[in-house]
C-alpha cells in the first residue's frame, strides 16, 4: 500500500520548532537570526519563491533583509550587494535567488557570498565539503536536505538502501546523491545519458526525482508513496 | 574474451609525452616543472610510494624538492614547510604523502596547501569543482584520472555506461564517482553497507575497485578484463 508523505504537516512541525528557537535566541541575546533574500528583475516563480521565503521569515521572527534589484542591474551592482551584505552583522544568511538574468554570471556571484552566510550551501567548497568523508558543509541545499529531513521525520531509514537520484543540477540532483552517500545509502545518479532509466529505478528503495519534469516517474500505487517534495519512497 | 590493458606501456607513453614538454618548456622559458613531496615519518609503503615519484621526477626533468621529516615532527613543523613550499617560485605542485603520524590532522595539513599548487586535487575546493556540473577543478585525483586515462587511451567510451565504484574513499573511490559522471556514466556507488553489492557489480559496463582489498572482485575470464591500475572493463 502506498503511504503519501504529507510534506505540509512536517514543515508545519520543523516551523514551530525553528519558531521556538528564534523566540529563545532573542529572549536570551537579545538577538534574532537575519535572512538577507536578493532578486534580481521580475521573473513570476522567483517573486513567487521569494515572497514565500520572506513571509516564512516574518512568522518565524527571523528578520528579513530585502533586496530588490532591476532586470538590468549589473553583474558589479548585484555583487556589491552581496558584500554589504558580507559586511553587515545583522545578516546571517544570504540567499541570491536563482536564475539570475543572463547578463550576469551565476557562478561568479554565488562565490562572493561569505561562506559563513552561504546558507543555500551552493559554494563549492560547501560541496566539496558534502562529498567529502569526514568534512561537514556549514549549509546543506534545502531541497536535498528537505528531502531526507521528510524521510527521516516519516521513520524511513536510508542505511544500506538502493537509493536513485534522477538529475544531477548542483542545486538538487547532486547535492541530494552526495547525501545519501553521507547517510550510507548504495547511491545511483540516473540523468540524460543513462540508457533504460526505468530499469534502474524499479530496482530502487528510495527515488528522489529532480529532472525538472514533474509526474515524469510515475509508480504504482501498491508499489510506491510519493511526498509532496520531489521525493519518492517505494516500500521494500 | 578479456582483455588486460596493459598499464604500464600506457604509464610509457604519458611518461615520453611529459619528458617531450617538459624539454619544450625548459628550452623555451628556461624553467622545469618544480615537484615537492613531503614525508613524515618511516612507513615502508610511504617511503616506496615516494622513492618513485621522485624517480619518474627525475627521469622526466621535473626538479624534484624533497622534504623529509622525522616520525615525531610536529603538526606545525609540517605546515611550516608547506608554507615554504608555497611561497617558492620553483615549487610549482606539492604532494603530502598519506598517511601522516597520527598526532597530525591531515586535513589541516592539506587545506594549508596552496590551491595553485594542491597537484594531488584532495582540497575540499577542488573537489567540489569537480562535482559540480560547469565547474573545473585545477587538479584531479591522480588514481581516478588514471582510471579514466586508461579507459580513453584503450579506446573505451564512458558517455551512457552503466559504471559501479566500489569504495568512497576521499582518494580514489569517491573522486572517480564524481569523474565518472562528469564524463557521463551512469554511476553507483558501492561501499561497505551495500547490499548484495556482486549482483549490483555484474550489471556494470564498468568497475572501478577501489576498495583497498585486492582480488576482492572477481569475473570470469572471458566477461571481464582487468587493468593493473584497479580498474576493471566487463565487454558489454
Amino acid at each position: 500500500m502506498a503511504t503519501v508523505i504529507d510534506g505540509k504537516a512536517v514543515a508545519n512541525t520543523i516551523r514551530s520548532e525553528i519558531a521556538d528557537e528564534v523566540r529563545l535566541l532573542s529572549q536570551k541575546y537579545g538577538k534574532v537570526p537575519g535572512l538577507a533574500v536578493v532578486i534580481v528583475g521580475n521573473r513570476k516563480d522567483s517573486q513567487s519563491y521569494v515572497g514565500m521565503k520572506r513571509k516564512a521569515c516574518a512568522e518565524l521572527g527571523i528578520k528579513s533583509f530585502d533586496i530588490d534589484l532591476p532586470e538590468q542591474a549589473s553583474e558589479a551592482e548585484v555583487i556589491k550587494q552581496v558584500h554589504e551584505l558580507n559586511a553587515n552583522p545583522d545578516v546571517h544568511g544570504i540567499l541570491v535567488q536563482l536564475p539570475l538574468p543572463k547578463h550576469i554570471n551565476e557562478d561568479k556571484v554565488l562565490t562572493e557570498i561569505s561562506l559563513e552566510k552561504d546558507v543555500d550551501g551552493f559554494h563549492p567548497l560547501n560541496i566539496g565539503k558534502l562529498a567529502m568523508k569526514g568534512r561537514d558543509p556549514l549549509f546543506l541545499p534545502c531541497t536535498p536536505k528537505a528531502c531526507i529531513e521528510l524521510l527521516s521525520r516519516s521513520g524511513v531509514s536510508i542505511k544500506g538502501k538502493k537509493a536513485v537520484v534522477v538529475g544531477r543540477s548542483n542545486i538538487v540532483g547532486l547535492p541530494a546523491s552526495l547525501l545519501l552517500l553521507k547517510e550510507d545509502a548504495t547511491v545511483t545518479i540516473v540523468h540524460s545519458h543513462t540508457s533504460q532509466p526505468e530499469s534502474i529505478i524499479r530496482e530502487a528503495d528510495i527515488v528522489i526525482a529532480a529532472a525538472r519534469q514533474p509526474m515524469m516517474i510515475k509508480g504504482k500505487l501498491d508499489q510506491t508513496w510519493s511526498c509532496s517534495h520531489r521525493c519518492w519512497h517505494k516500500c521494500c
